[in-house]
């Protein structure tokens, strides 16, 4: 099943692209998340843990299901994007009412990866809260679902800024940079727990 | 069709595990690079890098399937340690046996992840060689497959060693760190394709 989607991203067709892939890595990470918690709870060894970390799973599937669906919003608003520029430009009307739709479309396509990058930001906050806590056996699932949380953060990150570069609003602009940087600084508690989980497994 | 496989990931289901999310990364990776050389070859713009941006993306492809292979691998390979951590242990003769069915299975179980470093590693070098020679409309998916690429590799780093702390022979074990290690040094290359793309989509 992964096989045609994997695919359709290697083809010329222009979604899915990069915007998709990046919300696939944030949901395999919060997929990865639920995992854990899902082969910690009704374990007598980290019973005392149970109630601490199942909400942390309940919320990891919210985030899986939320993280596909801006898979799809993202390939809509690209779509949306390149219908844009492909408007008429002959008068001057024409060419006012396409740059006025590129501009409105480039701000629009930027929420999909930017909503991205706040769900692998939470992604990151959920994994750093589970070592000490979950199933010892998948530490290493641990460390991976924070790798990849913050190669979908960096990604969407790169999406974002794509579509600030297009951006004529100063003020549009600064709102989403502002928004961005904030779920980016979350990347560097991800790099912590993938540098602790490597030393925690190889010891 | 991504729902699918994503749910099982996040169940308590031993495999799909962090060593399939890994692979399905590296073949993300390898996707967005096959996708930008096929939204460069037959472009006039481009006509002058298409022999040389051609066989990167068949390599490309070449290492999407491969990727897609070894997430099957990893899980086959897991199950077999399960297996072996399953065999009986009454009479001391049932413990060496099944001590050796476990190292056996988990030097088996170190390649997958392994290999899936070194396609992520290959793919890290690809998306290197494309900036200045294709589409420059989609940088972006060039910096989203190394970022893909570089998780991947950092990913499945974690998966082989998790087995090799498992393991006792020491020249088995010094042999995968070695390859291992050869691999994991090309993760500062793809750093520096995401660092580059990120200041060429800005400005």
């Amino acid at each position: 099943m992964l096989g045609d989607w994997l695919e359709q991203l290697g083809s010329s067709a222009s979604t899915p692209g990069g915007g998709a892939a990046a919300a696939l890595a944030a949901a395999s990470g919060a997929a990865l998340v639920e995992m854990v918690v899902n082969l910690t709870v009704g374990k007598n060894a980290y019973a005392e843990h149970e109630a601490y970390v199942r909400p942390i799973g309940e919320e990891a599937r919210q985030l899986r299901l939320r993280a596909l669906e801006l898979a799809g919003a993202d390939q809509a608003a690209f779509d949306a994007v390149m219908a844009a520029y492909g408007l008429a430009k002959q008068t001057d009307e024409e060419k006012a009412a396409r740059s006025l739709a590129i501009q409105t479309a480039t701000a629009e396509a930027a929420q999909p990866p930017l909503r991205v990058a706040g769900v692998a930001a939470r992604i990151i906050e959920l994994a750093a809260s589970l070592p000490g806590r979950s199933n010892r056996n998948v530490l290493s699932d641990v460390g991976v679902a924070a790798s990849l949380a913050v190669s979908a953060l960096e990604s969407a990150a790169i999406n974002v800024e794509v579509n600030l570069a297009t951006l004529k609003d100063e003020t549009v602009r600064s709102e989403l940079r502002r928004e961005l940087d904030a779920h980016v600084a979350t990347g560097q508690l991800g790099r912590e727990i993938v540098g602790n989980v490597r030393r925690g497994v190889s010891g």
